[in-house]
């Protein structure tokens, strides 16, 4: 028997995944194998290699203390509105109680499953690669991101058997589970057989819509203030308004209607197709803006957390009683909570392991996992269009990175940044070799700003970026948007 | 570069399963290795192999006239429903029109598929190894139930948008899908890790959940007509009825209804108990009765026609009116349809590639998913009691295999039929080297009862075997079973 062990594994991978799949270097393989395969010699010294060393000089985040930073006020907020309301109060409670357990489920099973998972589904740290470090050029798992979404799932599956009661919760339950789990699918498949961009997005749309036909909210967008002169007329009172020549033309497409001082602009089928063109965007978003540890599942915390502070905001405004509070949009903002609690904790678990060194990597199903959930929870929560301001860097991200995700600037297959195999921090990297420009990521673009950083560094910077953006959303959506529509914002 | 190529995987695989993952022969591998893998040199030599003689000298099934047999009168009974229903008539050919696309986009997306997905997942057709035959001992693509069970569920994705309009169809339909798409996820994980037994019976009974919940049908059972008598005592008229002793004994639990002459149980929650143990049973019952090429997709393909028939002929029993026929348990008759239909073509579509000698394998994802979609057409379709009629091969099987499920008799890691290397045909195996007794699978028992056969020719017979066993429980359903309960089913 031979004893040099290797895959014929090595399909194409997405342009932004940490993971390669071919000529990696395992275990049972030779020194003399390891200059063959990484062109250098493995120079792992003990505690003396650049990347340790790197990697104790560097900024040392405080974990409990962001972690604290993020929940403590979470939690208050939860702990106002359901004691509030008793009936959100129980919800409240048990959807906490059941995030903890998956998180400790995720937190458990992810280093298992990752034994396993590693005879098939694995990649090298690229990132490291060359530092000399513990585990410099090893097998890593890869996919881990199934585990925190099969926690999530069955979570949801247990809210749903204690709360929902009417058909109408039983729907928006099944919806939302539906669409996660065929994302999930979608993911795993893609992460065995890296399925075409055509095929994922046609498979993708196909089964967006249950959700959208699920949808039974307005499809109504609001005129900022400064725009609703330039479709309506006001007449001597209220009743007495008219389109302009403008406000008529609008009216042609989707239909404009006029109901105190703001303009209702119904978009009809159009509304649809935002909510379309939402769940397209948001299961690429994340996975466009990856490439070092913990910044897939960092991000995807940070907006769920968001998400869930829009929803305790909006039933805290609703007052005090069960009819206030549940009726209208309330129930759906409560419905939308239970499904991002679960996700940030079971998020949370596989964050342990992911988070840098990582000890495994999340896959292309977490990606496509993380941005469908956020978008089910926006869309079912009835609040699509705030979204996009609480997910800013992604839309950044996304925006930045067009050129090169069209073809008009070279992309190369992993547009993560460069190591420094000397410091062991972080540089921008090049699109292609011999051109100067950068690659058009918030990576790259932050370490432009902020100069070469370290690994961890980098992504605790991200992550505050997000937090950031996230905070003066909710501030926008919430304290701002009344002056702007004229009427509060449901 | 070391040409010899190996991979790390091999997992233990459950136990009826075709495929090996470890020490297999891959194309690249040098002859002294054949040997070293097989125990035996590579004795492939033209169309002289024990293979190809077996099969040319075996019965030549006709598989046109067969399909034929099986679709004409199908057809005929769906022309038959729907030409006296507009409504109906409608429904029954767009979901013939995506059934066939789904035939020919399984069909051709299969091969293209398994060329990528041999990289991680293969296996090796061990009910040949050793024959000689052109592709002896070579990496067959495993998993591939996965693009049927996708076909699958973006046609009924499809059949949704276009028929579900209320809130009840819409849930029905997103139940339907949510099951199937975790079964078929719950499926590929397995393939990819091999979950634990007792995880996967946790997973599975959470995520029935969502089904069992949104489950609005009757819980009662009708007693048959000879136990009536020990469950009530008979006055002078209808009205004056009393329990029995035992009568009232059964009542503690569930409780007993008397309507006219028939008696009612209303089992309550046993009955959701009994619902759940069918599809924990559905969903393991393919697993159990599989080992040769084309028995788990043929199997779950004439099931699936029987449920199928079952539908239409209540569908036709219920007369011409749209009001008659789509009401009570009709519409969810037309639902189950609608998963039906499209499960048989795409199914087909997988047949062909997994049919004798099979160029792919259906993996453990397969066997999941088709039987949570037999199990839900059932339950949805509110004839999960009748089921068990239609599926009698499955069910004797399951008992048959008990002993052997429960480690009362020693099994093996595959039961499959042992092959013989001389004459190329199928005999039964054993349950332990020394052991006399044989696998406890109707496979085995078929080939004690009828002798040695072709591995294509055993398919066919224990296909027949399905078929008659299906007219048969048609059969009773619909002409016996008005004499044993005295009113008709639903």
């Amino acid at each position: 028997m031979v004893t040099t062990r290797r895959t014929a594994a090595g399909a194409k991978k997405s342009a932004s995944t940490r993971a390669v799949n071919n000529k990696t270097k395992t275990p049972a393989a030779s020194h003399k194998d390891d200059e063959d395969v990484n062109g250098k010699p493995d120079g792992y010294s003990g505690a003396n290699d650049v990347q340790t060393r790197a990697t104790e000089a560097a900024f040392q985040p405080p974990i409990v203390a962001m972690s604290a930073a993020l929940l403590v006020p979470l939690g208050a907020l939860m702990f106002h509105v359901g004691k509030r309301n008793h009936e959100v109060g129980i919800q409240l409670a048990a959807c906490t109680l059941v995030s903890v357990c998956g998180f400790l489920v995720t937190t458990y099973m992810v280093p298992l499953v990752g034994e396993k998972i590693k005879a098939k589904l694995y990649g090298v740290d690229i990132g490291k690669r060359g530092l000399g470090g513990p585990r410099d050029g090893e097998r890593v798992p890869e996919s881990l991101g199934i585990v925190s979404a099969m926690a999530f799932m069955i979570s949801v599956g247990i809210l749903q058997a204690l709360f929902a009661s009417s058909n109408g919760q039983m729907l928006e339950y099944n919806t939302a589970l539906l669409s996660i789990c065929f994302a999930t699918l979608l993911g795993l498949v893609d992460d065995i057989i890296d399925i075409k961009w055509k095929h994922k997005l046609i498979i993708g749309i196909v089964m967006s819509l249950p959700m959208l036909l699920s949808y039974k909210g307005a499809t109504t967008v609001l005129v900022p203030r400064p725009l609703i002169g330039a479709l309506v007329k006001s007449g001597t009172d209220e009743n007495d308004v008219a389109l302009t020549a403008l406000g008529k033309a609008v009216d042609a497409l989707p239909s404009v209607h006029v109901q105190g001082e703001g303009a209702l602009l119904d978009l009809g089928i159009l509304y649809y197709g935002y909510m379309l063109a939402l769940v397209v965007f948001c299961t690429n978003a994340v996975n466009i803006y990856a490439g070092i540890n913990g910044i897939e599942v960092g991000q995807s915390i940070i907006m769920a957390l968001s998400i869930a502070v829009v929803n305790l905001l909006d039933l805290e405004w609703r007052g005090a009683s069960v009819e206030d509070v549940l009726s209208g949009d309330g129930s759906h903002h409560l419905f939308s909570l239970m499904l991002m609690l679960p996700f940030v904790a079971t998020s949370a678990g596989l964050l342990v392991h992911n988070w840098y060194p990582a000890r495994c990597f999340v896959g292309d199903v977490y990606p496509y996992y993380a941005g469908m959930t956020i978008a089910t929870a926006a869309i079912l929560g009835h609040f699509s269009k705030s979204l996009l301001f609480l997910i800013l860097p992604q839309v950044v991200n996304f925006i930045y990175s067009v050129p090169q995700l069209f073809h008009m600037v070279p992309i190369p297959r992993h547009r993560l940044p460069r190591i420094d195999l000397r410091t062991g921090y972080l540089h921008p990297s090049k699109v292609a070799p011999g051109d100067d420009r950068d690659n058009m990521t918030l990576l790259c673009f932050a370490l432009r700003i902020f100069g070469p950083m370290h690994e961890r560094t980098l992504c605790v910077v991200l992550i505050l970026l997000q937090v950031i953006c996230a905070a003066i959303g909710i501030f926008l959506r919430h304290y701002v948007a009344g002056h702007i529509f004229r009427i509060p914002l449901s």
